[in-house]
């Protein structure tokens, strides 16, 4: 691309239209009336001049694909994400594209425009990875950036921006929630426990710790970073030695490594120790005892994603929401007591 | 495509040439001599027509990229073979992307089709589901197809064709030494249980059967079809009601669920009932107690998937393989008796 290359705000503005008209207008979509339709592409004629990402979709016609970026396809978590949105897409005809980008920034650009050169009608980017960890607004300018060209979906993750969609998950209040349930029921030692110092880890943390200060415990060696290994978490709860009655954990991953743990110290789940994992995914029902966790509702949040993408893409009208709270819910199960 | 649209087989036989080495011109390797390449090229000129692959080919420009389909993203073992092999790609800098087919044959040619479309050098396909059950060698015709326009490989499937490149898995050989060792462990009511009529689970119920047959056990309820979720596998042999000591699982999944089910009896693992599992994944380990399991390598088949692609496409001399057989091995845990 041109480094002057006029991108979908520039059309936006010259022709009194939104983003989203835009977007359609080049998507090719029905619903789009003549006269809008007839103005945007007259600004683009005007301007003499279209990027890639509009040269294809001058043809008035759509790949019908969506890009998927993820950490890692490894995690669990990730992976049922992926499933759910694919399901749900192809449910409109749409194909998915996806792509594996780590958890370092110079993956997440490259991988970025990697997808963006795949003829892609909108891109999705699943995990709280991508949104940083807050503290730096310019870690995040290739979404905005991306978002110049198609309209870009954050499945948990907190960022502003034209043409980007966000859904943010309610993780410091269903934390928050979760350790006041184990202070109600008398513990006292609480933990919590993350592989991570990503946004949404840090709000779980804060979550966890305003519940403990507001009991007047103390949190000043409450959060326990961990590698993502059962193994590893197990290991590095015996070398602390501490004495826990409460854990809660950033993802199931760990929660399964906490439940090793509590076994292999010979304690009684729930009643010595309680366990809450977070994500609600296939692991914490495939330990044994089965594992109590936050669920953050992964497949509503996808079927919500793809059903704001139709509107962008698809539909006149308004477009939707940019931002989407979803409120999570413990899902009781043997690690934790019934109260 | 035109119908009578030449293919890589016309263009290598038209030049005395191999597919591989028509591959890695119009993929614009530097690797084949200058003779060669002007040779295939000049046929490709001649013949005056070029298929899209070709048209996209002839820039001498390849776009690095990989497609990987596999029927779902949610099962552990396919997302853990596309993190094994996205790693592998990018040390050669190649991307990947990614489709899922579900299990159905429109599925599977449909997204077949539409990764052929996204200007990849090269497709695998990873899980025996792409090769059908073996009694019907059209059904994996669509594989066959695509390979007319790029290497194909296949992780753990055995499929014939030309540059077509197949993993297979000792599945046989691995569920019959597995079973052999808990008869040799005077386990006597042994169970095969799998989620699958796939031509993999049928291998590993041949082993199962083969070794039963040779200690003259009995096999004529010896298999049990079950659904992929824990409790419905627990469900299952609940409802059965039968007396089992032994239970070889076609893949971790279903293990889990015959753990639970083992825990609901209130039997001793693995002192009244030893129980392996297939993939050894990360649900083998959630378990507790961890579940022995058959290792295919999965990180290893991929590596050299991986490797016999890049072989392909950029090395010249002599093509790989087009068949390797891995060997499995059995993981011991906690589902078995140390013997």
């Amino acid at each position: 691309m041109k480094k002057d290359a006029l991108n979908i705000y520039d059309i936006a503005e010259m022709a009194k239209v939104s983003i989203a008209t835009v977007s359609r207008v080049v998507n090719g979509s029905e619903k789009v009336s003549e006269a809008t339709r007839k103005k945007v592409l007259a600004v683009i004629d005007e301007v003499g001049y279209t990027p890639n990402v509009f040269a294809q979709g001058l043809g008035l016609k759509t790949m019908h694909t969506v890009g998927i970026l993820v950490p890692t396809i490894a995690d669990h978590y990730m992976a049922s994400a992926v499933a759910y949105l694919e399901k749900e897409l192809m449910k409109y005809g749409y194909d998915c594209i996806l792509s594996c980008s780590g958890f370092e920034a110079e993956g997440k650009l490259a991988k970025t425009d990697m997808l963006l050169s795949k003829h892609i009608d909108s891109l999705i980017f699943v995990g709280s990875t991508y949104a940083g960890d807050g503290s730096d607004e310019s870690v995040t300018d290739y979404i905005r950036n991306a978002a110049k060209r198609v309209p870009v979906f954050i499945i948990n993750g907190d960022i502003n921006g034209e043409n980007v969609y966000a859904t943010v998950s309610g993780d410091e209040e269903a934390v928050y929630e979760a350790a006041k349930q184990l202070i109600a029921g008398g513990r006292r030692n609480i933990i919590f426990i993350t592989d991570s110092r990503s946004y949404s880890s840090n709000q779980k943390r804060k979550g966890y710790e305003r519940a403990m200060k507001e009991a007047g415990l103390d949190t000043e060696n409450g959060t326990v970073y961990v590698e993502n290994d059962f193994h590893a978490v197990r290991d590095a709860l015996t070398e602390l030695g501490g004495t826990y009655d409460g854990v809660i954990s950033a993802n199931d991953n760990i929660a399964v490594g906490v439940v090793k743990y509590a076994v292999s110290k010979g304690l009684s789940i729930p009643e010595d120790i309680e366990i809450i994992g977070y994500n609600n995914s296939m692991l914490a029902m495939a330990s044994t005892p089965e594992i109590t966790s936050i669920d953050n509702h992964t497949a509503d949040v996808c079927r919500d994603t793809v059903e704001r993408i139709m509107h962008v893409l698809d539909e006149d009208g308004d477009t939707p929401a940019q931002k989407i709270a979803v409120k999570c819910d413990l899902i009781p199960r043997e690690t934790t007591v019934r109260r």
